[in-house]
């Protein structure tokens, strides 16, 4: 008899990449090493939340506490006082979108994942490396993935240039994780132009928008005629501090309506059989990292990790190893020491020197031969890390 | 050019239920009615939370705003303490479970369709009437549903009597949404048996779990060697109000494992590509919910429950209509007035009466000439039900 259970689990990597880091990172501190470990691994916030937030959550716990104010259920597709604060947001771009199109939800990675069961039987598009999860999610329902693979050449941009006129769903993520780079304004023109000539549609992962300065987009519907061809997935994660909250949002534009379909009924009808919405306390948080007071808060935690980048910036520079990325986005993408593989620098960097970081391959071959250093730690803990790396006697650069 | 979109979504209603029936109350609500809408609808609990979960929830919200305490993502899987709490809570029903067999979700809606992906190709089969949300989620996924059709006759508890000899996925929800009705021991016995000779996994509903009385099993894994055949979902929504706050678990046993395949640890990997776990705030007040306060807490909203329940039996047999369910599950399945149709008797009791329910057929075709009516409204709003329900006069009974 076959086996009931998926055969496609045979197709992923024994392990979500992370958490293969964090056991490894377990092993080391068990070890009772001589060097405490400072993690520029995965990319989680570390800065606590704005007073703001915490009172948002107090307030709405009181209100969960009373008859009179106590809330069941949430809509499916969010709370419209949250929809209504990420139009404001998103108006503060230049960009205008309705309420309504805009679905709130427990956090980019489940709708990146999500997202995909909008789609019939049509190839994704990712380019590589890649954030893993929609690799995973689509490798686990049997999708074809074809794979655009990236290198330093062409400084880790993809290009729709030579690709065939067949529509694909097509992955992007900028500024991007784990390269660190943002897309400019005419590298995503050519994606738009290619999408809509191509039939395709853009998933635009749009997570560390807020790390993009005003140069570099911050989201997709900064590019005309986006809307017509762009679903855009957005995060208050590593905006305002919240991977500890779970809340994020998709946005499924009215433009995408043709006269067969409407990819935002879809969604709509999706997620109420699949979702539950996000409760009112956290959507109370997240319409709060949208006050006035929240976004200044989140300024004030972006401009913190961005003294991280700076510092070690500096120190790579210093050392004159290569890298890229830092500058738009919390990542950096570092040549490893030459001659080591991705695995063996991860293991040669943790062990010997404490310094937690994140193996390139891990995002996909082509990723192999690059770290990806995360500049979400503290202060401190990054000048440690600084510290180490400027004592490396191997040599690192190639 | 073909679309580019999933065509399963033609095998869908046009609306998600319950979303269909809130559309329909608002447009009675506009109407500017005569009477107020009464809510015997969606099974949404109205009891606001009890002190020990604000309490929570507010040192939850401080830790978090603090450099010392702040917590970033969760592990995908759960917290432990919250893991440990959940089977200390099974321990009291006489099952031991490990933590690590146990994965916290953002509620079992979400639980229950990602679980198919575990899965081949498998068929599901399915009672109906059903809590539609498998239904939809198998659909999606273009997986083959076979369906099980109950009547009265048969009380609406389903029999694996003749059904071939071949693997299944098994949906199994007990007490019974949407009929009420709790299968008894035997009858879930004659279902792990099955499962067991014919290669089948049971997914189980346990979400009204807390509604069981002793007398009836509320989980699976009070039926030995369940634990060899069974997935468990749970849901803190009912159990302890926590419809608005997101957070339930899914348990998958360890006996599950063969030589060949775990599927604990195929959930693990699953969870850890499409899921970035429950957060801090919610965790904390779930498991303040399984505190010694927390659970008197639920009990008192259950037993307020069940004085609708009271109060709707009592109006329902002194008018001689026939109904299921009632006693160990928050739900009265009952039979429309004679010749009308579910969508029939909904828009009447709603147009007329100002009484939202549920069409029973919106549960699936055996659901037809029948209403599910919730016992989860406030006193106030269950007897000013009851009293329109008993000036009702048109012909109940059939």
């Amino acid at each position: 008899m076959a086996s009931i259970w998926n055969p496609h689990f045979n197709a992923l990597s024994g392990e979500y990449l992370f958490v293969a880091s964090a056991k490894e990172a377990k092993a080391y501190r068990e070890s009772n090493p001589k060097l405490p470990l400072v993690s520029l691994g995965i990319g989680d916030v570390t800065r606590p939340l704005p007073q703001v937030i915490v009172d948002a959550i107090q307030k709405a716990a009181l209100e969960m506490g009373a008859p009179a104010t106590f809330r069941g259920y949430p809509p499916d597709g969010g709370y419209p006082f949250l929809r209504e604060a990420i139009a404001r947001y998103y108006r503060s771009l230049g960009i205008r979108l309705s309420p309504d199109e805009i679905f709130i939800s427990d956090g980019a990675k489940s709708d990146l994942g999500g997202l995909l069961e909008l789609f019939g039987d049509v190839p994704l598009l990712l380019p590589d490396p890649t954030y893993p999860v929609l690799r995973d999610a689509a490798l686990l329902a049997g999708r074809e993935v074809w794979y655009l693979p990236l290198t330093a050449e062409d400084g880790w941009v993809p290009t729709p240039e030579g690709l065939p006129m067949r529509p694909y769903i097509i992955y992007l993520c900028s500024p991007n994780n784990p390269t660190g780079v943002a897309y400019t304004k005419s590298q995503l023109a050519a994606w738009v132009r290619y999408a809509r000539e191509s039939g395709s549609i853009i998933l635009y992962d749009a997570a560390y928008g807020a790390f993009a300065s005003g140069a570099v987009p911050a989201s997709i519907y900064q590019m005309r005629g986006s809307e017509r061809c762009a679903i855009e997935i957005g995060s208050f994660s590593k905006m305002a501090g919240f991977t500890g909250m779970r809340c994020g949002w998709s946005i499924l534009p009215k433009a995408l309506d043709s006269k067969d379909c409407s990819p935002r009924a879809l969604w709509a009808r999706r997620q109420g059989s699949r979702f539950n919405g996000v409760g009112y306390v956290i959507s109370r948080a997240a319409e709060a990292a949208l006050s006035p007071q929240g976004r200044m808060g989140s300024a004030q935690a972006i401009h913190y990790y961005g003294e991280n980048l700076a510092a070690l910036r500096a120190c790579l520079d210093a050392k004159g190893i290569p890298y890229f990325g830092g500058k738009d986005a919390p990542y950096l993408w570092v040549k490893t020491p030459h001659g080591m593989s991705s695995q063996e620098a991860f293991r040669y960097l943790l062990w010997e020197h404490g310094i937690l970081v994140t193996p390139g391959s891990g995002f996909g071959k082509a990723g192999e031969g690059y770290l990806r250093l995360s500049a979400f730690a503290s202060h401190e803990d990054t000048a440690e890390a600084v510290k180490r790396l400027e004592s490396l006697s191997y040599p690192m650069s190639t």
